[in-house]
């Protein structure tokens, strides 16, 4: 396994699990999912802590999804629930950025959510830690404010589908690389975030991390 | 730039255009898009020329599209359309592989097609052609077979938006890194193939490729 802090360099994609704790499904008005809504974000979208969160035009705000990351220390295909955690490397507190109003757009015509959620600086993230770190991740309380305002607060022990479900699952249909990362979904609270605001965040106890947010100036001349 | 062969083993993501044949569009009950449709495909899910298609359980069938790969030579980022083809590395031919069952379900609930696109082996590939070797990629035929029968026969004339539109449109959402792929749509003629069988395509007077077609044989033992 790669030095834990240099994972997410040689990682090459990240399989955000969308509705995972019920009371954020419920306040976007989506149904509690049977199996896991999955979607991909590309390696470029990630920020690393202290950076600046971009706005593109012609979007007024971006929604802020506080995760806990999984980050994949070993090659895993097929892997069985009662093994699966072997093959998680370390965690991380990723921010899961949204333009909602694209996503919403997307939705109802039946399109991916690439666009609205794959953007660069899209997902902010921490540092790694080591799996060793962590002793239990199904029991980690997750905290996003912006500015001064708590925005959202919860429990990973609230996740609908849980860690080896998670990686057995996806593992069953696509390889997981050493570096791949697992956005483990958001608990409820989530909202806009604007220019100008800050956003702070973290795994309490664990990690703490912070990202301004400004527009995005767009740097061609066409 | 890395040589040219080693390309794909140094990117991070496949982006994939949807609907950008006017007769495919068609063909599926889709509206030609105004804007290109943007998916995401794992690297994970490649296969080398002479590789397995696998269909996984419990799917009968998956759909052939036969589309040219523009191979990124070197980092993108906000290019202007006069400029796109200067980060350009190489082309190569690519089948999207896709579970068609699996996405018109995703597409009704409004979900990402992830899973309909994104499994192993669903995006076998050639070897990578310098960009030199083709001095018009917007007059290439692609070409498919399912053992002997002709199922797709296009040109790259008739794409919707062009590769320097395309590349100069991605790239304003996310950069574009060295080794990443752009699955650029598929004719006309989309459809089935089924364990047993053999694929063949390429691009007339420049790629041949071929694939067979299994079940997937699933590894675990839970
Ligand atoms: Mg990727
Ligand atoms: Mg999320
Ligand atoms: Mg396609």
């Amino acid at each position: 396994m790669a030095n834990v802090l240099k994972l997410l360099n040689v990682g090459t994609k990240i399989i955000g699990v969308g509705r995972n704790y019920a009371a954020h499904a419920k306040e976007l008005g989506n149904a509690v999912p049977k199996e896991p809504v999955l979607f991909l974000k590309p390696t470029s979208s990630y920020l690393s802590n202290g950076g600046t969160i971009e706005i593109p035009h012609p979007l007024d705000s971006l929604h802020h999804e506080v995760e806990l990351a999984v980050v994949i220390g070993s090659k895993a295909r097929d892997v069985a629930e009662a093994a699966a955690m072997d093959y998680v490397g370390g965690y991380a507190l990723a921010l899961d950025m949204t333009a909602r109003e694209i996503q919403a757009t997307a939705k109802s015509a039946g399109l991916p959510w690439t666009v609205a959620k794959g953007q660069d600086t899209f997902t902010p993230i921490s540092a790694v830690l080591p799996k060793s770190a962590i002793q239990d991740p199904d029991n980690l309380e997750l905290w996003l404010k912006v500015d001064n305002e708590i925005r959202q607060k919860g429990s990973t022990s609230d996740m609908i589908f849980k860690l080896p479900f998670l990686i057995s699952h996806i593992s069953s249909f696509m390889t997981l690389m050493e570096g791949d990362v697992i956005l483990t979904g958001t608990p409820e609270g989530v909202g806009p975030v604007k220019a100008g605001q800050k956003i702070t965040a973290g795994i309490t106890g664990f990690i703490d991390v912070q990202f301004d947010v400004q527009k995005r100036q767009r740097r061609t001349t066409i």
